[in-house]
């Protein structure tokens, strides 16, 4: 007895349902990014080690998955190396390739390694899987889906502008009500400058986030127990009592933050911004708000993250303006601005919602029964006619009893079955059984196309 | 200084354009396969080793790319098993997930997997990467993408023949023409029958091969010195003989092969399927090859291959019958059929014979110059609109030189160019420049539209 195959945890298979609505999600974005002239690249799943290695932190570095170098490996190191055991010092002299754990860090790779041939501003998009070691759980994997857009080359706002109309219409597809946060790196600068304490800014915002829930008094407290003195939690006191529409916010900073030349940076940014948003027609609901503190060690101005607003999970989409997207890699000066569609939890909210086109599932129209050679030898040219029409046909490749024949078309939800038996073969018609209504009728062969197309 | 980022040896970055035509590539076949009610799944790029090892002999376990362990995966290991520096056994305890090697194997242990889900006969397609460390040469990568239908679960010959419509289909669709070899690997065991040498079937079709090329007394002496017995030469002679159209041929055989009972089935199968191509209006040539000696360490009857007719490489699909796909993961009787698409190859012959349809590299159609902020406003309702039609639409992001935005619309081959100055925000209308022909109208919005959709 063989044990049953499994797969490696954290990874998944994709049955032919799963796979379609996959599909719909990865073909919606494609369509709404090469409606904006984004075009699209792909790079190799495995990377030198030296490419990603030191790019995501110590605790990435832990969390790419790395390549045994193939051949003699173990020839690469002296007994003593061996006998320290050290595993984290040995990845470098047994495994010089890891699997890409991100599309940002390849896609900086690749914006150096062809900057002669690319034209700017670069205007890419990027749908790959990664990998990432994590400890499996709900909702996280080990191999997953991103989908990004990234402008290159342009300092513009009206890159930012883009990308949210960009969310704004691949929602609208999905049929998911949204709502675009918009945050900017240098406005929270900005709070840390005029309050003094500049390396708090992921205390600072952490706390804004809690005050609907825990209140004003219990804010404060917590700040003070993070190390902000009281001078500092008493100048933050006007930006925890903002309220008011996005246009009210914005001015309110603009008043607090008047003497951080950062931070009027940012106020100015977002006020582009939200004009630009106004202007150009956004249908979903657009919010400024302090709370966001995505990617606050890459991102360098606005930040963008997209919430649903009919189900509970987090942020379903996120991105945001980064000043030096190829420093690492020796080339400085290039700065660009992108989001990352999160492909798996869209997944979970258009199931959740219920919110798949039907036609998704089965493409398979109608499927031809199979009662014999003779009949089989009439069907295949109507086969073929309808697949010419662009019918999606199946034929029933054995002469199996009819009831198993049916059964199959039954259990993959084909809408409709076309039988040809002797008596169609000498009147020269073809029944259709509509599955559906459980109707029958008798077609000539055009007439069936004509129905079918 | 640092050093020029570069990606593994083997392995390849596409660029837009590439990328482009490689969709255009992936996507034709989906869609045939899709007309034929062929459904799409994905397996994950690591299996575990377990389920890889030992299915693709002793050189493809070399050729299996393996994921170092997570962790402290050196604390497995004793001091003496290191010392070894055994890097074939030690593998085991450093590794235990290796990267697909093929589709076909991860698809056996699908079947296997979810086999109580599954609605046999199975019709799954599966387009995705795989990764080999071969050496790396000219056409050889170590990461490139397979594209495989396969139907398990039916013995019936009209899964032979939908392949070959499959087949036929996809490359009416390149403007590719092609040749259709069919062999069937009964025959092969047939002749090696009656001719008394059954584990000589590699050699007497590498043999049958050359016969255009050095004739057919060399063809000989070379059986001879691959230990064929004169008896068993003399009685290869008149199948070295055969010539003439497909049936002929089958009919020749089906007399030389009149003693043989697996011969037998082979003919008769092969008899069949010509029956049903000619029966079904194939419209490509369609040749009974008895050199094709393709997988046959795991085919069983049919075997198929497709050569390009005006460029010349190597086969550009392939594939077969397998009476036992699962046997390996302890399910037995569970035959199939199925071929696989080599895209690579197919790239070459589309771009040797530039076939690629120009619509598919631009797919921007116009892009709208930034000439100012009131103009910008002005263009942004006319580049939702024609967005809203389909048409994909760039807006230039920074208000930079004419000549520098006239460059990047050239560079990118956008066919149109919006053009919103001082003159036309007076007046309300847009000049519209075509690229191709240099000629300028002056457009209001409703008259671009329409003429761009």
């Amino acid at each position: 007895m063989i044990a049953k195959p499994s797969i490696p945890k954290g990874t998944r298979d994709f049955l032919p349902e799963e796979t379609a609505k996959r599909n719909y999600i990865f073909d919606t974005i494609k369509s709404v990014y090469s409606l904006h002239g984004f075009q699209q690249i792909e790079t190799p799943a495995m990377e030198n080690l030296s490419t990603l290695m030191g790019k995501y932190g110590e605790e990435g570095d832990k969390l790419l998955f790395k390549i045994l170098n193939s051949g003699d490996y173990m020839s690469a190191l002296t007994d003593d190396e061996l006998l320290t055991k050290n595993s984290v010092k040995l990845t470098s002299k047994l495994s010089e390739k890891g699997l890409r754990y991100d599309l940002t860090v390849p896609f900086a790779r690749f914006v150096v390694q062809y900057r002669d041939q690319i034209k700017f501003p670069f205007r890419r998009f990027q749908i790959q899987p990664v990998w990432r070691a994590d400890r499996p759980q709900k909702g996280r994997y080990r191999e997953f889906y991103q989908c990004d857009a990234d402008i290159v080359g342009s300092d513009s706002l009206l890159n930012e502008l883009e990308l949210v109309q960009i969310i704004d219409e691949v929602f609208a597809r999905f049929g998911m009500r949204v709502a675009v946060k918009l945050n900017n790196r240098k406005i929270l600068a900005g709070i840390a400058e005029i309050i003094g304490e500049n390396d708090k800014i992921v205390d600072i915002t952490v706390a804004i986030d809690k005050l609907d829930k825990i209140g004003i008094d219990n804010v404060n407290a917590e700040l003070r127990e993070k190390g902000l003195s009281d001078t500092a939690v008493a100048k933050l006191q006007p930006i925890l009592a903002m309220s008011g529409a996005n246009k009210d916010k914005i001015n309110e900073l603009a008043q607090i933050l008047k003497d951080s030349e950062i931070g009027m940076k940012g106020v100015n940014e977002m006020q582009t911004l939200f004009s630009l948003i106004e202007n150009a027609g956004i249908q979903c609901q657009v919010d400024a708000d302090l709370t966001l503190a995505r990617g606050l060690n890459y991102y360098t101005g606005t930040i963008i993250e997209v919430k649903a607003l009919d189900f509970e999970i987090g942020s379903i989409t996120g991105g945001g303006r980064y000043d030096n997207l190829t420093g690492v890699f020796g080339v400085d000066g290039l700065s660009g601005v992108g989001i990352s569609f999160g492909a798996d939890r869209i997944y979970d909210v258009l199931n959740g919602l219920n919110l798949y086109p039907e036609s998704i599932t089965c493409q398979t129209k109608v499927i031809f029964l199979n009662l014999g050679e003779k009949e089989v030898a009439f069907a295949l040219p109507v086969v073929k006619s309808l697949r010419q029409a662009g019918v999606a046909v199946e034929l029933y490749a054995d002469a199996a009893k009819f009831k198993k024949q049916m059964g199959y078309a039954n259990d993959r939800k084909i809408p409709y079955v076309a039988i040809i038996g002797e008596s169609e073969l000498q009147s020269g018609v073809i029944a259709l059984k509509d599955m559906t209504t459980g109707e029958q009728t008798n077609l000539t062969a055009e007439e069936l196309i004509a129905k079918l197309q």
